[in-house]
């Protein structure tokens, strides 16, 4: 098999010193990730609890570097939606600590028995879920994701590699100090949480290289991060997040259900990955676009649609001609994209052909419709009669959400703690060989 | 968060057209595999049968073909051994056929409902087990892989690429004609089935590039082989396959349990990933020492070893001193590394230093010994007074193997054709909106 050494040999040959010293910061995880792997639920819960104790009370500290960040950010002109999801108040801060409380209250998903049985051989065979041992998560400028990512994975038994956006580089400093000081009155180690920040750029792209010391990777923020991530590395990567979700207009579809589902799928919080995009009517319901498209403009949002959509809309409401550059748009905004389809068929073979595999949506009464909606859509998600929106790990009963997995390896859709386990198999005998 | 452009640019640059083809056969195969995600169980079963079928009715001309293959490596000075598992004889397809047949009788993955639930709002949720869509294959100069890659895909409802060795290019192009025929007779897309190795080298490094289009790369091989695709692929990759399996003698241990796994472990099959490649001694069963090394020099094993280890050889067994190489090293060969260690937690240091995450096994009478070996090792499989050999997906009962997987993400331990599967959640409600 040919090896692409040119590229090999560039990635070895970049940054050498920082990628020694980010695999160390690796190494020092893996090592205090033992202590965790084999305790019990009791000690994992008792030190979230800690960790949100000593937020809570040096939320002063917090606060005040986080100062210096916003600061820092509104020089640089950072936009108003990025300052307020950077700033960090003392209620944000309890707020954050509330959230790992609420992790301490979930099951804990090590030590599951997932499969087990008896070999006729005699041999008893265990499947147990256990700790991946080291999580690495790449992130943007949001200090609570920084708390966020390490009650998750000291949760499930791992420890933790950050290196959050350069823009929250003094909150998550103060944050990991906090976190690192707590472990240890628990008797725990403070390597279990550990940010490669002042390494900058280059710390990131040593974490993404670090196969074998860093077990998974779990980039959170935009789609370009998330990208880059994917492609650039060779630690195993669960990919989260980009929606271009789909909702179909089946010919029998009730109306007013309908309507309901679209402005709650595309209105009821626009900048997430669970909200409608794309709108698909089948002409013979096209009667419902008038409706939809005056009810979609009273609420503010933007229209892109095809020639039959526009010849349907009411007066007054503009309809943008759309492109292929609106079927393939995450919009994340009070905007949506509308085109009439002939059939069932015409709707799976555009989603087929511009969805990004996260959540799509029939409204039909039509069984048959619905069933080869369900079966021939490869969504993480497919709805019948509900809303995108459900599309979430707190909806579906999960509990604490890791993301929304769009890839087909380790997990798919809504992802809970136990998408940060793999399993290990453990046989007991008396002495058996093979023969 | 930075991106490394360079090197993104030139895997951009490399073989452009070549790249091009190989996209288009994963879109064709992406196609046909919607054929057979919604195939039930029946359709896959005869295929399975008509392939099997079809590849005995046209033996010999596979057969001449393979000939091809093997006269050039002869030519080429193909070791007796790869020569060997180049060949085709009318029985070995006959036997290759069987394990189609064979896989038939398998039950079918596809369409288990893994979780489940109404929630409190009414939606009702099942998470089904669907097909993952398109699978990669890269393996080497054995044509027998080609149609067990192709059946394990066809069970599990998948369309497969194939990128076989050059050394078996004609006996592939003939079975992959077969096989595609022998489809199309069953009213399948032949495209299910397809080769890419009509474009050489470049072919297996555009198929690597195919993310989007190939849903998971398996490579099957030797470690050269699968640590390219590792490193290379940005398409999601199980890891197979090296296993450094270790076999540690505890004080305690029933003397004559340990000598028969041990010969068990190492010498029932030397070629194979599950063999014994290390084994520790406690210090306390170092009486264990002499007899262990007796019965491995008859029976023709060469072994490496600590100062202890040769100290306590008898008279006329060779112990070659051993070095860090000796312990990192998987043998696949009548050849052992022996180490004393102080106690269990030495062998657990051991262990966690050089193991490649296969297989170890502990011998043993002590609870605690037992108990901490299996809690405190992160090895795929840990077993209990039992040979390594039994890590196997056939041995633990889950029909075909895929292989056996060293990584974390998705699969872990011994595959069967539920790993070739993943995902999607299906919910169904009756308007139901997000509050």
């Amino acid at each position: 098999m040919s090896v692409d050494s040119t590229t090999l040999s560039e990635k070895a040959a970049t940054s050498d010193d920082v990628t020694e010293q980010v695999f160390d910061v690796a190494r020092r995880a893996k090592v205090a990730s033992r202590a965790l792997a084999t305790a019990p639920r009791g000690v994992k819960d008792a030190a979230l609890h800690a960790l949100a104790d000593a937020l809570v009370a040096q939320a002063d500290v917090i606060v005040a570097a986080n100062a210096d960040d916003v600061e820092r950010g509104r020089t640089n002109g950072m936009t108003a939606g990025l300052l307020d999801r950077l700033t960090l108040t003392p209620e944000r801060v309890g707020a954050i600590a509330d959230a790992l409380r609420e992790l301490a209250a979930l099951p804990d998903p090590v030590g599951e028995v997932v499969r087990g049985s008896t070999l006729p051989n005699g041999l008893r065979l265990r499947q147990l879920r256990v700790p991946m041992g080291v999580v690495g998560m790449i992130y943007e400028a949001r200090p609570n994701v920084t708390v966020d990512a390490a009650g998750l994975a000291l949760k499930s038994g791992n420890a933790v590699v950050l290196r959050g956006g350069s823009a929250a580089a003094s909150s998550n400093e103060v944050i990991v100090r906090v976190l690192g000081e707590a472990l240890e009155e628990q008797g725990l180690p403070a390597d279990l949480v550990q940010s490669i920040d002042r390494f900058g750029r280059p710390g990131g792209v040593a974490l993404m290289r670090a196969r074998g010391l860093v077990d998974v990777l779990v980039p959170r923020g935009g789609a370009d991060l998330i990208q880059t991530v994917v492609r650039e590395s060779i630690v195993p990567v669960i990919e989260t997040g980009v929606g271009n979700c789909h909702l179909f207009v089946d010919a029998s579809a009730d109306r007013d259900m309908a309507l309901q589902i679209l402005l709650n799928a595309k209105l009821q919080r626009v900048g997430v990955c669970n909200a409608v995009e794309t709108l698909l009517v089948h002409r013979e319901a096209a009667d419902f676009l008038p409706v939809a498209l005056s009810a979609l403009a009273s609420a503010g949002a933007v229209v892109h649609g095809d020639e039959q959509t526009a010849s349907l809309a009411p007066t007054g409401v503009e309809v943008i001609p759309a492109t292929d550059v609106d079927w393939e748009t995450e919009y994340l905004a009070a905007e949506i994209a509308v085109k009439v389809v002939d059939d069932l068929d015409a709707a799976i073979e555009h989603i087929r052909t511009w969805s990004s595999g996260h959540t799509e949506a029939i409204v039909t009464k039509d069984l048959a419709s619905s069933e080869r909606f369900v079966a021939e859509l490869d969504s993480a998600v497919v709805n019948v009669n509900a809303s995108t929106r459900f599309t979430d790990g707190g909806q579906f009963g999960l509990g604490a959400e890791i993301g929304i997995s769009t890839q087909k390896l380790h997990a798919r859709g809504p992802m809970g703690l136990a998408e940060l386990t793999t399993t290990k198999w453990i046989v007991n005998g008396d002495g058996q060989v093979r023969s």
